[in-house]
Order: C-alpha cells, then structure tokens, then sequence
C-alpha cells in the first residue's frame, strides 16, 4: 500500500479541492485540521471529533515527546491507538513550540540553535532537551504520524533579513539530514512534507524551495506565516512570495492559520490544508463562530436568549441547548459550557470547510467568499 | 395527573424495591441521583447523563438561586428546559450549603440563623441574602422541580445535643411555614419531602418526625447523616435513630451519602434515595470505582496499562480508552481526562443500583452485598 498520495480535482482560478491519501484514509482539502495537542482536542474526545467530521487530527510532536513520551506511545501501539483514533494524523516538527515556549518570560527565545540542532528547556520543568532533525523523525515515527515535518528554525516575528536568511540556510541543511534518516526507515511510515521558510522575502523563499525540492518531499508547508502575526499585509506577502513557487501535484499546507478569513485568502491562492487552535481558544473564552458573524457569549445581552448559537447548525450543542444555559455555564466556570462552545466552532469549521469545498465544485467560490465576508466581519 | 406518588414492590428484609411516579416520569428505587449543582453534572451534558441510564437529577437551590438566579430560569422555562433535561429533578433546600459554605474560612459556620430564616453571605462575591422557609419553596417552584426539599437548620458534626434540639426544634417550625406556603400554591408543582433531622439522639430523631409527619410530606429525608462524615459509627446511629420511625408507605432519601459500601448499608436498612458529589468527585482526581474495587489512575503502574478501566463497563470512557490514556489526560490537566472519569463512575453507580434492585427482586441482596463488600475493598 502506498503511504501517501494527492491529487488536485478541480481548479477555479488558484483556488483547488483534491483528495489526499494517507496509511490511514482520505482526506478531502481544502481541510481545517483540528489541534488535539497533548492527545485530545481540548475538551474532546475523538469519538466526538469524528462525529463532528473531522478528516484529520495534528498531533504536538513536542508536548507529546515531553509527556507521555514518544516511546511511551510507542509502546502502547502508537497515537492512533492511544486516542483511539483510526483516521490520519499529521504531527508536527515540535520547531515552533521549542521556539515559542522557550521564550515565555523573556522577549527572546530561551531555545540554543545550534549546526546540528536546537537546545531548549521543557516549558513543563525547565529540564534541558535537545532536538536534532534526525531525533525529530525519530519521534514522529513513534508517535505513528500519517504525515510527519521536518525541524525547522522559525524566526521571530520581528527578524531581521540577516536572521531570516539564517534560518533558511539552516532549515535547508537540517532537511537534509531528515530525508536521510527518513528514508532509511524500513517500517511502514507516513509521507514527509519540507517547510518552506523565508518571511515576506521573495529571494529568500525562492532558496529555500530550491533547497527542499531537491529531496522531492511529499508536500510542502508554508512556515512563518502564523507568527507574522498581528499583520495581515505581512501574511499575504509571505503567502504571495511561496505559493508561485510551489509545485501543483503536491499538497500545499499553511501552518498555524484557522481564522476563516485568512483561510478563504489562503483557499483562494491554491493552498490545501490549514491547522489553527484558534477556534477551540476563543471557543474557551466564549466566542463561537456562525456564518452570520461571531458571538461572544459572555455578553449580558444573552442572558435570556433561549435560541442556540446558530438555528443552522447541527452539532450537539445548537441541537440541543441556548445561548442563556451556554452563557450561565462559562459564567460559572462549568466545563460544559466550554466543551458545548468548543464542539460548536469545530463542527463550525468542517462546515466551513464543506461550503468551500462545495462552492469551488460549483465555481463559485468568489462569490460564496464575497458573501460569507460580507456577513462574518459582523459581530452580533 | 397526580405530581407524585410512590409505591413499594417488593420487600427483602427491610431492603425493598419500588416506584416513584412524578411529573417528569418514573423512577426506580433504590436510586443514586447524580448532583448538577450549578446545572450540570460537572463536566457532563443532559444528554450523557441521559445516555449513562440517570434516572433523576439534583439540582442545589443554592448555587441557582445565586446564578444565574432562579427568576431568570424561571423565564427560561424553568430548570428542565434550561438543561435540557426531561426527566425528574429534585432540588435540595440550599440549607446544608448555606451552613457548610457560610464557614469557608472560618471554623464555625457564618450563617445567622434566626427565627423566621438563615440569613448568610454568598459564597460567590459576599453579598449578604436571607433565606426564609417560603423563600425556598419559591425559588424551588421557580426551578420547576420535580421533588423540593423544605429549609432546615443542619447542626454541625459535633454539636451538642442542646444545639441539635434547637435546629430540631427550628426546622419543624420552619415546616409549618413551607407546608402553608406550599398549599398555596395553584400551578402544577412538585411535591414536597420533610427532613428528619435529630443527630444520633433517639429521643430527637422521634420528636422531628412526629412534628413533621402531621403535615403529610410527600417523603422523609434524613438530615444530618453525611455531614456526621468521617465517623461511620454516628452514621449508623442517625440511621438507625431514624428509620425505624418512618412509615413504609412513602420514599426515604438520604441526603449526601454516595459512598458505594455507605448506600448498601442504607438500603439493607430500609432507604430508597441518595444523592452525593463523592463519585464524581473522586472522579476528577482520578479514582474510579469498579465491582472489582477502586483504582487510582494517577498511580504510575498505570502508565503502559493498555486496558480499559473496567473490562465489564459498557460506558464511552471503557469502551474506548486505556487506563495509560486517561491517566496521561489528568497527568497534563486536559479535560477529557477527568471527563472520562467522570463518565465512568456515574455509569458505574447506575450500575450498581441495578444490581442492588435486581438483587432485591430475586432474594439475594444479603449475597450480593456481601460479595461486593469483599472486592470492593480491595484497591488495586
């Protein structure tokens, strides 16, 4: 059985639906692929991901290589089995959260680059760890990922060209090392993408796609898109200077991104599969999503409001509870009230993710963009 | 249609099966009622709950009254509608939590009792409230419970008996007036239980249930046991002091005891109803019950144990997920975690409580008891 395989569908304009194929079933993309950190969705299980029609779970390479251990889930037959879930599972390269968690009081970035790898400190114990590329695979193959990523460095919001540039050289040499190690695994194995890097740089993202192609990965992620942050401009540019690049028959994969307006400008430039824990965060702070705009549950005026979130929706909480017992909920700190919330933006972005598939089917994509902008930009 | 009525099937020595009939169905006897104080099992939706085999929920008049107030449930259509939940409700009198949560800081309790109501502060923000005996049938109405409980003074674990005569005393008074109030009332309402109070002083035990009897309450509750808590011999005691007093023909509820080996020894002597947070509560600290005995999944040897809690158990949580799984879950704080605990404990006191009534209905609880008792000592 091959291990992985994609395959564009139909195009309007850049934008694409295709299929992918992985060890563990088919994704259909464009996807949203919720964010089950430390094993689980927070909040959920993955009996409830799965009724709620998730295609696909990302896994944290680093939260689960600090606890419960990769060999630990190695032992108990691999993360599939361990959550108890049969569909495909990506899993990061750990880069990001060594980076970012490394820094969490201090500016910069506690994480040590070094030629062969990054030290860094365990945000649970401050313990010492090292990541190389080679231990990276190494740990994705133990976790038993469907689609694994290479160690990356992800440089800093505010970077300077001079860093960027660096971080690409070093990204393009630990690819290296991770094809080697990856094809020297003989045990059946998920496919490996390469992450381009290269900020809003058009020279520098060029490079660094030459680099990766060379070792012919089986899709190509987008890095440093999600921590450009704050600014959009900074994100289309980043996005603009990639996307030309990148080959039509491999999946094109956006990391970090969920906010749905930067997923209909991501679908719309031809990119396949987003991962984001924005939904589920503002969920945990009583935000849900609709398509007629978002709403923030903590406002009195839902006090005695006995409709659910969305008259349209079908998940279990819009089927069965209002916006008043949601509300009182949060308001006490009940965990149910962040688990119906949570559940509603999940099932909210598949739904999202269906209409943008459906409408490229029907060639109208701009127009369902247009019209969906049009209403979500509203809170109510 | 009657609100309420109950009827005995069948009899093994004291121990007996039967029937309560309410305005939102029928529920079997003996029961554990599962407690949503703030309006949901916490962690659990209705419809889980549902699922897991509850018969009748208990709401806490307390926690509601205070949020999100029981005048605004009451315009949501009252606390059925508010949870989604169709079946029975029984709400407690918010006494025990005025008392036992009056004293948070402080070794003594800071409610004011006086003559016509407690007055105490809200554990909430401080604010200061009264509580009247027509004031929590009011509120209770307003709940739309299926089962209401009347104010009552609850002494503490060592008070004198000069003290527990006084809240004897008091809460015979304060039935006078909840009876008043309670006839009063027109709309379709619940029926109302007494409270036997009394500590383990026989001679108080009898004159609180003859003073409450003469107003024909819909059932007896027998106060003051839970909280004799840590001493099981008092609890036997106040049981024993009790009992025996209380006519055949109506529902007996002990209110706050949930510990498995705590309800059999009620149920031989005669009980009908419990209700306690202790399941659910052990639960989010990871121990969970099974026929077998109780396990603490924080233990380490559970770490590569690939098995379900309980092989026997037909819940979500065992038909799902590993001992190893859910105690990394509670190990890293993610939710699903304490929320498959949870599960499981509620499925397993249903469980229980079928075996207890099935044991009843062929003649061998004493049998069942008994080898329950053996296992379920046992921790492993």
């Amino acid at each position: 059985m091959k291990n992985f395989s994609f395959k564009v569908i139909k195009n309007e304009g850049n934008a694409r639906i295709g299929v992918i194929n992985t060890l563990h079933g088919a994704i259909e993309t464009p996807v949203f692929m919720p964010v089950a950190t430390r094993g689980s969705i927070k909040t959920m299980s993955s009996i409830e991901a799965k009724e709620l029609g998730t295609q696909i779970l990302l896994g944290n390479t680093y939260h689960l290589y600090l606890k419960p251990g990769d060999e630990i889930i190695a032992k108990l037959g691999g993360l599939h089995r361990f959550m108890n879930w049969t569909g495909p599972i990506l899993t990061d390269s750990g880069g990001y959260q060594v980076f970012s968690l490394s820094s969490v009081n201090s500016k910069k970035s506690l994480a040590k680059i070094k030629e062969d790898g990054v030290e860094f400190k365990s945000y649970l114990d401050g313990s010492k760890h090292f990541f190389s590329p080679q231990k990276v695979i190494e740990i994705q193959i133990n976790l038993g990922s469907d689609i694994m990523m290479p160690l990356d460095v992800c440089p800093s919001a505010n970077a300077s060209k001079f860093e960027i540039a660096e971080a690409v050289r070093l990204t393009s040499e630990w690819f290296v090392e991770s094809s080697k190690i990856y094809k020297k695994i003989k045990r059946p194995k998920g496919v490996l993408f390469a992450i381009v890097q290269g900020g809003t740089h058009k020279d520098l993202r060029k490079q660094s796609f030459l680099d990766l192609a060379k070792h012919n990965p089986g899709g190509f992620a987008i890095g440093g898109v999600a921590n450009a942050g704050e600014s959009k401009s900074k994100q289309q540019k980043a996005l603009q200077a990639t996307i030309p690049l990148l080959p039509k028959d491999k999946p094109r994969y956006l990391m970090g991104v969920g906010e749905p307006i930067d997923i209909l400008d991501a679908v719309s430039c031809g990119v396949d599969m987003f991962d984001c824990v924005l939904p589920t965060r503002v969920a945990r702070n009583g935000t849900v999503f609709t398509f007629n705009g978002r709403l923030n549950l903590n406002n009195a005026k839902y006090k005695l409001d006995n409709k659910p979130i969305d008259d349209n929706c079908d998940c279990v909480s819009c089927q069965n509870y209002s916006r008043a017992y949601i509300r009182h909920l949060i308001n006490v700190d009940e965990i149910l009230g962040i688990r119906l919330t949570t559940i509603h933006n999940i099932r909210f972005m598949i739904r999202f993710m269906d209409s943008i598939r459906a409408a490229i089917k029907k060639d109208n994509f701009d127009e369902f963009k247009n019209n969906f902008l049009l209403k979500f930009n509203q809170k109510f």
